[in-house]
């Protein structure tokens, strides 16, 4: 099966947008290879520009458009990281960014937006109103839009946070990434699985918002329907685009309860000295609800962002 | 007037304790340049061994101790980071150590210094408590009382956290570090006056422990008493070792208020997306208190350690 993008279209994205991100560093502790008696090697996409990977594949898709459509400028619907992404993309770029929100998103998320310099569209927080809302929007101004994660250009921007850990890291046994719509692991497996055939590929997704298991277990794509999760970067169901290279490439899907999310998020802030958002901690919490999977391994994981409230930590919740 | 460590000896620290610790990263963040009109350079001693930049001077001081002291192993009273300084120095160094903590330190803490091995002696929470049990410990071992502070080798070993700070950015004009005792900002202000004479040196005090402030208005020391601050490590006084360097070449100590240091941490979290102690983000806090005076400024900050209980971060306490 032929597979789009390819591993040359990653290492082509890297070249692309080399100058536009940070070649994020790689944290490694003695402490919590103890724990898990494995050696853990730590992306941190956390210090990536607005603080997630999503400005990878957001510049790699805008970078490849043609001067036309860079004129009638972008837009995309989201409240979170890819907003962010598209709008600081748009920002260095110089061409203008268009950004559906639901009028409940938080207000520290549209300062956000807004302080790249990026226009705000508000409309009710349901999909089918983000997605009229945009569909009106690009009809009526010929903007662009950029999907967050069913886009081929997307998809290869996000593989090359793995191509840069493979280039440090080659001997790796474990990749492990976040799941949500499936552009990070999609990326992270494609260019994971050219540099190195035998390495495996595993998925961390929370249990209460499993889609993407069900998904691959039932063979076609079961959209997540109002999952309840504190990973809030991983609600969307994958894409027509993602699905299959998920299917072939990614050896298995883990799935983790809401107390190990925490507790994997508590071991990072605590041993790395770093801070990551929830979504960001599915990947080490594979390896506290499956630890003998790992023992002796290298393990490489991507932390996908550090876009967190401080002042609403989960452990702080009275409820999850 | 000839003051000590010197330079030199603070230059000899560097490569004696180089393989013991790690050369920390120095970040920057546009996003806290805006904010305060100035570009500021953080060194991270928040991701040194054991969390703290304590162990430069520990790792130093029990480097120049003789093969017999060597045997007797060493010991100190400590509740905080210069005890798991003292302990993870004396593990990989192979000889013994002994912590003298107070019966009501956090078991965490206790913890800690266990793992690396340590004895720990118990005592009543008092000063005089630790200083009695010590010196009894001491006579009866033979062990060598390592202080946290008040001693040339352990000044001259945390001053290499400012060296390695002016190595990679010599053009600064400002550098901050914090001062409870007074050993790291008294090797900071040694090295960094020796690499660039035209430096300020700042040192940051909570306002509820000002006991440094008040002895270099006074002209002589004046003692701690049972200050009230989120800042624990700096609620120390000054030694007969470094008021002397402070009073020649701090250049100014600004205070801060505990709302200026809990501002100033979340800020860090937020836009570095790193962990500090409330201690660390002292200097920081001196920007928001006195914004005027670092305006157009190149400024490094010394963030002295990331030991903080993430489960009582102070801006979700009720009282402060």
């Amino acid at each position: 099966m032929y597979l789009r993008p390819t591993f040359e279209e990653i290492k082509d994205s890297a070249n692309r947008i080399r100058v536009y991100i940070h070649r994020t560093p790689i944290l490694h502790s003695h402490n919590i290879d103890r724990i898990f008696s494995a050696e853990i090697y730590f992306k941190c996409e956390n210090f990536q520009k607005v603080g997630s990977f999503k400005p990878r594949g957001a510049i790699n898709a805008i970078l490849q458009l043609s001067r036309e459509s860079l004129k009638q400028g972008v837009a995309t619907h989201s409240s979170g990281n890819f907003a962010q992404a598209i709008a600081y993309s748009a920002q260095i770029l110089n061409i203008r960014a268009t950004i559906i929100m639901p009028r409940t998103s938080p207000k520290v998320k549209v300062e956000a937006v807004r302080s790249y310099g990026a226009d705000i569209i508000f409309c009710e927080p349901t999909l089918e109103a983000r997605e009229s809302t945009l569909n009106d929007f690009v009809f009526k101004s010929g903007a662009t839009f950029v999907h967050p994660y069913n886009d081929y250009n997307v998809i290869a921007g996000q593989g090359t946070a793995a191509l840069e850990l493979l280039e440090n890291n080659p001997a790796l046994d474990i990749i492990i990434a976040p799941i949500g719509g499936g552009g990070l692991i999609s990326g992270t497996a494609i260019a994971s699985k050219a540099m190195n055939p035998s390495i495996e590929v595993i998925a961390g997704e929370p249990k209460r918002a499993d889609d993407a298991y069900r998904s691959i277990e039932a063979g076609y794509i079961i959209p997540s329907v109002n999952p309840q999760t504190i990973a809030d970067g991983l609600l969307t169901s994958l894409g027509d685009m993602t699905f299959p290279i998920i299917q072939s490439l990614v050896n298995r899907i883990l799935t983790v309860s809401e107390d190990a999310i925490i507790s994997a998020m508590k071991l990072i802030f605590t041993r790395l000295k770093i801070i990551v958002e929830p979504s960001s901690a599915v990947s080490l919490a594979t390896l506290l609800e499956y630890p003998e999977h790992f023992i002796d391994k290298k393990v490489g994981i991507i932390l996908s962002g550090g876009n967190v409230d401080i002042d609403n930590l989960p452990w702080y919740r009275k409820t999850n």
